[in-house]
């Protein structure tokens, strides 16, 4: 039995889809248990289940709050207590679809990193033409110095063999120019840190390369990371529109259309979050699953089950392990 | 008579490519004039035209060079023969599509800057859901303050105006949210910066709105600007990709795939610099303008009637005139 605690007061359609969300795992997931955490109200909609137990929190976070607030703040809110069930062993793991920077400064406070990681990171798997790339960071982490970077290339490298199953993933530096020298001042200086590192590191990717594979792991600052991932979804979205108002012109292109569309569907899914079932928080000493703040049941009951797997991968030992390794590796040591 | 300095030797398919689009501009327009600068050999090509001078360069930069390196040791080369032209008043604009960076480095340094300005700036026209944006800073800058943001968002401003004829154009500051409070340490400076100024300021604009239309002006700093450019041309490619490869399983979408392709490429060449021919540089006390690297025929001659347009426009006296006013502004000269 594989047992989650589950933040029901996040998210932009919270409690209802993020209950929901419960509802659909659990009758998927045989071995899954439940800890719903969140207000007596919201959770007195949900039926009694043997899997499940509801812990109330009489506080909640708002999806705007500053973390420091929150935490000072709100210490009986339901993120703070769903992490306080990992803390105690109760738990495996943690999803919450709320505030990320909130969910981030918990798993900070209440589980701590691991060793030899000073800045934990989302990683999100994006769709290529290739094989599937892992972007890391993808919010957690706006303003970096060069050492993070390589932090963030040592993370992914780990989430690419084990989750992804890739073989000696390729690790590229997001920069505005495939030479090394250049980019920004963060990026000229990670870029050395990488060369000098054991890592398979291939170099400078441009953005433009992000989605034709010529990477498994891109490692960019959370704050060039997180845009990336909106400008992607935007000009998905942006694309889908202009094309439903081409068509609008021409009736003779609805069967068109129709097949356009489903493509495009299919390819906004596998761009956006919610079908790749939440980012892993990597990087702090338990398994954090961040959703997207607009997720519905579907993207809940995907979080869950990603959740799930990486317990399951007891990926945070192997995290561990790998970066001790890494870390009794002189060139790393130099810099950590 | 409009007459411009081309650089006959930059860019990925120079020569070429270039004198191509030089005599389609020469055969569309007729009162412009061309210096075409470059290698004898390389004009020996051109077939003698009376609204042509050849400008003999001996040298010319590659696209990788670094700025610094070409400017000292290539004082010959054709890119800056056609700054020169610009500076003792034979040609009224340049119009280049070799290394950007030594375009820039060029133009600082044969025309210097406009007062009040102290990082000329790359605005580029992305195509929206409702209006057309300009995105500046394109990749000029990849180290700014949050005084370089504002000179972006003034000058931005100036141009959304006068070039794109928009009324009171919506100024958004690129960040990873949309509250004021959040983004990296140069976008919440900035944020104060542009708060406290007379700028029609919309506050902070995600990567996903950019191409929803959510302001006329996004300002950011150089490498994330390029960043999203190159990220939004690589969603556009994969989703062209992706719609092939599902399309080629069935025989029966090829009606469809003929549509939703046309409507593509149609998209894609709004999200590329080709179709609106070429960046200008924002900011130098003259007109330049900066064509992608992989410019062809066409791309060229859409670079040349932009530089033409904006020597009608008399552009850079506007800029100099409303950057005076802005200065004598009391909000904006406390931060100059």
């Amino acid at each position: 039995m594989i047992t989650i605690a589950l933040d029901v007061m996040g998210g932009d359609h919270a409690p209802r889809e993020i209950l929901e969300g419960a509802r659909q795992a659990l009758k998927t997931s045989e071995d899954l248990f439940l800890y719903l955490v969140g207000t007596e109200e919201a959770l007195s909609a949900f039926p009694d289940h043997r899997r499940v137990e509801k812990v109330a929190a009489p506080e909640w976070v708002e999806m705007d709050e500053a973390p420091s607030e929150a935490l000072r703040k709100k210490p009986r809110s339901s993120i703070r207590r769903a992490f306080e069930l990992v803390k105690k062993g109760q738990a495996q793991a943690v999803v919450s679809a709320g505030n990320s920077g909130v969910t981030y400064a918990c798993a900070l406070f209440t589980l701590g990193r691991l060793p030899g990681v000073s800045r934990p990171a989302i990683a999100t798997v994006l769709p290529t033409l290739k094989r599937p790339a892992v972007l890391i960071d993808a919010g957690a982490n706006v303003d970096c110095k060069p050492n993070h970077l390589l932090q963030f290339a040592i993370m992914g490298a780990l989430f690419a063999e084990k989750v992804l199953g890739l073989e000696r993933p390729r690790i590229g530096l997001l920069s505005i120019g495939e030479e090394g020298g250049k980019g920004n001042f963060l990026v000229k200086r990670a870029h050395v840190l990488l060369s000098e590192s054991p890592l398979n590191y291939v170099g400078n990717v441009e953005g433009r390369h992000i989605y034709s594979g010529e990477a498994e792991v891109i490692v960019c600052d959370g704050f060039v990371g997180n845009i990336c991932l909106k400008v992607s979804e935007g000009v998905a979205e942006a694309l889908g529109e202009m094309l439903k108002r081409e068509v609008r012109r021409d009736p003779l292109a609805m069967l068109g259309f129709s097949l356009a569309r489903r493509a495009l569907t299919r390819f906004r899914r596998r761009t956006d979050w919610r079908e790749y079932g939440g980012a892993p928080l990597l990087g702090v000493n338990g398994v954090v699953i961040i959703g997207h703040g607009r997720s519905d049941a579907r993207a809940i009951r995907n979080a869950l089950f990603t959740a799930k797997r990486f317990v399951e991968l007891n990926l945070v030992e192997k995290l561990r392990q790998a970066l001790d390794r890494k870390k009794s590796s002189p060139d790393l040591q130099a810099i950590s």
